[in-house]
């Protein structure tokens, strides 16, 4: 393999997470372990938006300790966007300027943090460059708290949503249980198709301060199903807690949130949902006769890394490490995934997993680890999802507050 | 003083907090070191219904560990009510009663630990009881999130809000200003008629990452104001965030949140509010055009123990502590109160206030705290507040969820 001498690029995409920055951490540090042959490193203003634009961060006159404190540093700290490119048969203006801004600037190294559509993103350059016959390694790190990703077995950010959502809704059982009056509180998570952080709610129940009933978006909501589960729970524990995903739908196909759909689409054609938490609390008031709340975590459980878990911060650096290793070994059109090794105690290893076998693909719950009821999720689930929370977050506090990276942004 | 040998009990009442399980374990472990005088330690279930229903926890037969948990564990151990007693010159059946139980329990010490609405119910049965010429000694602890308790500097349980709402907070802003899109935020804190929580919310605003807007229920709020200013930030930030309380109401007294008042009124005849946030988020998307999240922050900010402030939970034991050591000295009558010297470093010392100044009183933010347009609070305020969410929380864990108090709960 041909020893690649230039500069790297590392950009964020799609929704926050707590641990993106993680991810960035683990870019950075790594490449600034290699200066023979990483020479600059560059970081893009909104992610693709600032490669286009020619609007790059020089990384490297930033101090290492605020690096460092990325592990604590929630959110996208170099801006991201949802930008999407066109596909160069249809329109190949983007593509060419991408390669114009990444010829000026010599960069050989291109890393993509983000999900499903980030890494069609860098599918799209990584074949567009071999085309024209520019080398430069294209990596796609990972990214999305939905876990919804093909080809890995987990994705960093879930953990520490599913962190987030496990120890916020135990309290919320201390606080529910408080009372001796009959009560309902229905639970809003995040989850268009994939009903990852739903299920991952059920976490709290290994404590047994749970939820009783949880709803995902891959089986079919039936409302009147949902008021008599809820009532049986009621009955017999006078408080019923319920999980939902956002995206629940009814055996039609539609939302259960399509009444609020008022809302705009995004860019790539994902109806912006929300408030199916404060629907259904308003349908189970009436349906039970009891006090309801609905509780939607809304962005509090993509960003609260003062909950994160521990092992995803490891994860998200170890990805972004990884990635930079391999592309220095000549790897390039991949993305970064995690292996789990069989039986205890948990491990993972790095694979690369082709980009053309993940981008613009979505890994749902298995059928076979929702219960036959559809209203919870099963012990696999459970054993799957349990240890991706452990370990403590990384966040640092300075007079109670968070103590934040603070990067210069200088413009390249 | 004459030494007084008897039982204790104590009770929780109104709503949970973060760190009433602090206080709590503050008297029990207190009276623990008394046996010479404290025979046998009684927890109400669910407050002061638990001694009118003579339903009682022998404290004594929990280990010592597990209390040593509850500074981790949220909300009201012991079971909480809303139960108000009714004035003796209407109606004596309920002090009667409560004489009869404490008489049958040779309880000589009682402690109970809520807001103004507990402190009311101290002030009858200690009154009472004086009439009755039953000895026994009645100790307030104060606990409420609002921090609206008067005779104190502030209220355990305050601290801890105020550090989670601005930790929240300050991570939602970094997720928000990772787009480069235009965006407004509503953030709805608990407080029906005192805007302590939505003005701790500026506490994140000390590093640079809080609401851009705060109004607070002290002040009457104005729609076309709020646009307006929504409108001037927006224009110059990009995104705005504001943040309410959610009793904000207009000049003629009516809440903004009125149009969601089909909900239920308490026992205390409060009414149930919620729902400002969606409201305003709503009213702000027509007006400025852009899209718009309101996020309430519900349960979680009264529970979030995983976020607690240090100093918050070392207070709620201390007053506990401190309540059982005035009790021992023949103290009665009063709530234990937080006196703040003036001056740096910020030091408290406790004070005894007699329940009849603090009962059925509400405390709300001075004027002269909040800004001439009403739409911030002042330096003033965050010099105030940002020493009382010091210290990091005490929550342990294990397998990435919290560790809480396990006690057995055996009825006397």
């Amino acid at each position: 393999m041909t020893k690649l001498i230039g500069n790297l690029v590392f950009g964020q995409s799609g929704g926050p997470t707590s641990v993106i920055n993680s991810s960035a951490a683990g870019v950075f540090l790594e490449a600034l372990d290699h200066p023979e042959l990483i020479q600059n490193i560059y970081g893009m203003r909104h992610g693709i938006e600032g490669v286009l634009r020619d609007e790059l961060y020089d990384i490297g006159r930033e101090d290492r300790q605020e690096l460092e404190y990325l592990t604590g540093t929630p959110s996208s700290i170099l801006g991201t966007c949802r930008y999407k490119i066109a596909s160069p048969e249809v329109d190949d203006t983007d593509l060419r300027r991408i390669h114009e801004v990444l010829a000026k600037r010599n960069i050989r190294y291109f890393f993509y943090n983000g999900g499903n559509d980030s890494m069609d993103t860098c599918m799209k350059v990584e074949r567009y460059l071999k085309a024209q016959e520019y080398e430069c390694r294209v990596i796609g790190i990972p990214k999305t708290i939905d876990n919804d990703l093909f080809g890995t077995d987990h994705c960093p950010g879930f953990g520490s949503s599913a962190r987030y959502l496990a120890t916020a809704i135990s309290e919320v059982w201390q606080d529910a249980h408080s009372y001796s009056t009959p009560m309902a509180i229905v639970f809003e998570c995040m989850g268009r198709h994939a009903g990852w952080l739903a299920g991952a709610s059920a976490l709290a129940g290994v404590i047994g301060h749970g939820p009783d009933l949880i709803y995902l978006p891959e089986v079919p909501f039936d409302f009147d199903q949902m008021h008599e589960d809820a009532r049986q729970v009621l009955k017999k524990k006078n408080v019923v807690m319920i999980s939902v995903s956002e995206g629940i739908m009814t055996a039609d196909g539609t939302l259960v949130a399509e009444q609020l759909s008022s809302r705009a689409t995004d860019s790539f054609g994902h109806k912006q949902l929300g408030g199916v938490a404060a629907l259904l609390a308003d349908e189970l008031a009436d349906e039970l006769g009891v006090k309801v709340r609905g509780i939607e975590f809304s962005l509090l459980q993509r960003c609260a890394a003062h909950a994160a878990s521990g092992r995803d911060i490891e994860e998200a650096l170890l990805a972004g490490r990884s990635g930079v290793k391999a592309a220095l070994d000549g790897v390039s059109g991949v993305m970064i995934g995690f292996k789990r090794a069989e039986g205890e105690p948990y491990r993972c290893e790095i694979i690369h997993v082709p980009l053309a076998e993940t981008a613009n693909k979505e890994k749902v719950v298995p059928r076979a680890w929702i219960n036959e009821a559809g209203n919870y999720v099963t012990q696999d689930f459970i054993d799957y999802a349990l240890p991706l929370i452990e370990g403590e977050p990384h966040q640092k506090h300075e007079n109670g507050l968070p103590r934040f990276a603070r990067l210069k942004k200088i413009r390249v």
